[in-house]
Parts: structure tokens; sequence; C-alpha cells
């Protein structure tokens, strides 16, 4: 832009240019800042840890540790991610499990009982040597904590869920 | 406005004017769609409960009981939200605890040891009959899961942690 170009647009026009790109910088701004606190919101409350890599599970799931048997306290207490279609094998406890379901949706299941929606904030009590399986819904991750006594032994692996038992 | 100002206007500013206009609203309807999704996400895990009425607790906190200890599995499990400030007596177990840090921040300290800050995504094991507390921090609300075995009896209630201890 020369300064013959800039007189021809007059003082009013720039004013107006100035003030409509005033207002789409700090739409952009309040845009972005309030992104930020959306991002921080979601963080979940565990991290994933570590992909899982045994056979006991059908799909992507991941392992977080929190808390290790010993002396002290029985339980094991662990957060598992299950990525949308992921479960467990078919297991028992020897004594029992508790799972809080921390985020998304997810399938429990007892071996002669139908199929339950666990979501965000469900509590469920697994029985000790009751088979059962939990994983993600089909199209939704579920994030859950276990607690797991080990005061009985270890967990007892099954057979793995077929995709007509996880669809039904 | 009447005909004649509208031709003094000149055509060109209509448009600008009408260009303005538009922007502002998407602006602002792009800024409440945005914290729509954010409150959402803010959404806790676990529902507050109920207040806590009893005097185990300093300041303001709310009980979620999420599993009762019965002949299956021994453990309580309940969500616990502390106001900023707000605290337990200093207490035991008999039969130990296990914290899961919710959201927020939080105290935890033994009895001779240094007071802890424990954050959203941290895991605590208290070993039974140690006499503790945890609450929020001092600015900050705290909400925790606790796991408490109830096979060796219920919870023993001691003395309340002093605004001393507390600000330690």
């Amino acid at each position: 832009m020369n300064f013959e170009n800039f007189k021809i647009m007059g003082f009013k026009n720039i004013v107006v240019i100035f003030l409509f790109g005033t207002l789409v910088l700090s739409c952009n701004q309040q845009s972005q800042s309030e992104q930020a606190v959306q991002t921080e919101s979601q963080e979940p409350v565990f991290a994933k840890g570590e992909k899982i890599t045994n056979d006991n599970f059908t799909g992507t799931a991941w392992l977080n540790n929190l808390i290790f048997p010993d002396s002290l306290n029985q339980n094991a207490v662990g957060s598992v991610t299950f990525e949308p279609g992921a479960r467990t094998r078919w297991h028992t406890h020897p004594a029992g499990q508790i799972i809080l379901a921390i985020d998304g949706v997810g399938y429990y299941q007892e071996r002669g009982s139908p199929k339950v929606i666990v979501k965000k904030g469900d509590a469920v009590k697994c029985p000790a040597d009751i088979p059962h399986w939990h994983g993600a819904s089909a199209d939704t991750e579920f994030v859950q904590i276990a607690i797991t006594g080990r005061e009985n032994g270890e967990t007892v692996w099954l057979e793995e869920v077929t995709d007509e038992e996880y669809y039904n």
C-alpha cells in the first residue's frame, strides 16, 4: 500500500478495519484460553500406565499399578484403560474384586447373568470365585479402578470372551 | 433511520456494519458452545453424596458410600469431598486404609511424620493402627476415594487436628 491508496481509503474506513481486526484477534484469543481450560479439565485422573502385553486381554488395554499388595494391606489397586472393544478374558478372583468406573462406558458380566453397562461413577462388587469379565463398550473407552484382594491367591484366568458373548 | 440517512451511509459502510455484527454474533456463539463442553468435562467422577454431620471432621466434607463391607468383601469404599480447610480428626484403622486422590489438592499426615501434599492421581497406603489425618489443602477442594478394610473392626477416632498442625 502506498500513500496515495492510504488517502483514498479515508480515515473512517481505516478505523472500521482496525476495529474489525481487533475484534477478530480478541475473539480468537478468548477461544484459545477457553480451549486451554477445557483440555486441562479433560486430563484423566490417573496416568494410563503401560500397555498390557499378556494374553489375558482381548484388544488394547493399559495398566497403571497404583498400590501393590504387601504385608500391610493385601489389596492391589490398579487403573485399567480399555480402548473401545477391549475386554478381559473370563476370570475369577479368590478374594473377590471391587470395580470403580472412573470414565467412559464399559461392560461387566458374571457367568449366567446378563451383561451390565457400567458408566463413570458406578461401583461394582464382584464376589470371590465367580467367573466374570469386564471391558470397554464397543464404541467408547472405559477407565476403571480395580481393587483386588490377594489374601487368598492370584487371579485365575479362563477362556476368551467371544465376539458373540461381547456383543450379546 | 429514514431513507435519506440510509443513502448517506453508503452501501459499502452498510456491508461493513453487517460483517461486523455477524462476527460479534458468531464469536459469542462459539464462546457459549465451548463453555458447555468445558462444564460437562468438569463433572466430578462420583456424586458428592451427603454432607457429613458427625464431629469426626473439621469444616465441611461430603461422603458418598460406594461400597458397603459385607461377608463377600470386607472393604468399605467411599468418595469424600473436603472443602478447602476441611479435614478429618486424627484417627486409626485396625486394618489400614488406601487413599486415592481423585481431584484437587489435599494433605495427608501420619503421627511423627511431616504433612504430605497429595494431588489428583496420587495413591497413599496407610498402615493399620497408625494415627493419621487427611483433608483438603487450605485453598483447594480435595476429592478422595477411601478403601478401608473392616475385617479387624471400625475406625478409631482421636483428637481434632489443630490449626497449628494443619498449617504447619
